[in-house]
């Protein structure tokens, strides 16, 4: 198996869509990233007013809806990773050596607070 | 190859970092959303006033620090999607054959009006 | 009493400093409303992890930081909408109107249900 | 005049309308701030694939829109900031002290970078 493959065969699948309809144009990192911010808030409208969105608070309908959102929001960051000549995985690997270096688990374990306020 | 492995495998390694840390209590589906916006804008933040972000606008201290900030943006993605019981790959492909339904590329081509304003 | 008149003042202190810094050039309504997703998230950062973010939970140091945050985000609302022309006060007014169209208070009566869900 | 009326006036309103469908069990800060991120980025979408956003760029119809989505940042804006019991005219004042100092006018004129980026 080779490393990042399935993020490889999304990212050709997000490419060809945005290929066929003549949208590199507007596909700037910086529209790309107010793209992505805004299905982040739609992600964020389903769950606003709830406790938790835990199972049955969000319920199945919505569910369905929040899954299209999480679709829209790797769509947009597959596709701006790809802009930007940046793999996901190995950039998701290596923030996790840091994040790991910035929250060590036996310091920080059940709090929540930010690193910066140890 | 199974399709989808490499999501498996990061989602391993974001669930591990957050057990590690004893993290569940805080990710909730609606603080996870918040969390992914909140990051998606500082992604954000680094186009704000630039033309385009494209290349040598951006810069590669910049880029450096993108990276991570989609990586941050990954991390909560594939961690809200596993708390959701979400496949992100099935989720990304049923969800382009919606939008091909939507925006037929005869139809939208070179234009960036939502669908609903055709 | 001028209605509206606070605003008025407000907007100018904004121009002003904008001005002293030739700040205009960059102050387009895309990357302003950049500017003011990015601050809004600034503002939710504060409140991710929390329960409700109310009082003793919040405290007063990151209550201080919060009242900045939400100084940020009305400098850039003050911004844009001089920028659009848009008049805040009369803007809210309306809203109000049609929201209490939207939303009728008999039938909406403790529930946050989007006025398309009912 | 009274200093700040014109806010003290909005929040009440505000207040009213909130009052009326019994929708403060739902406005807590943290709800409100997730609420502010979700308008500040509906407010976004309509600029996200735009040049500047200026006048005929963005067309009369759409301004319309805008106008609404301004209106819905500032509502919830003047909700938290009553929920925290800050004064947003105030508050807004100190922010600009701060902020003259944090970026001296001739310094950063005509620059857009970050204040800890000189």
């Amino acid at each position: 198996m080779d490393t990042g493959a399935d993020l490889v065969r999304l990212r050709e699948l997000v490419r060809a869509f945005v290929a066929e309809r003549d949208w590199e144009q507007f596909h700037t990192p910086k529209n790309l990233s107010a793209a992505l911010s805004v299905e982040a808030a739609e992600l964020l409208e389903h769950f606003q007013w709830l406790q938790t969105g835990e199972g049955a608070e969000l319920g199945d309908d919505k569910l369905r809806q929040v899954r299209h959102e999480l679709a829209d929001v790797f769509f947009y960051l597959i596709r701006i990773a790809d802009r930007l000549g940046v793999d996901l995985d190995a950039a998701l690997q290596e923030k996790m050596v840091l994040n790991r270096e910035k929250y060590p688990a036996d310091k920080v374990r059940g709090s929540s607070r930010k690193y910066n306020e140890y």
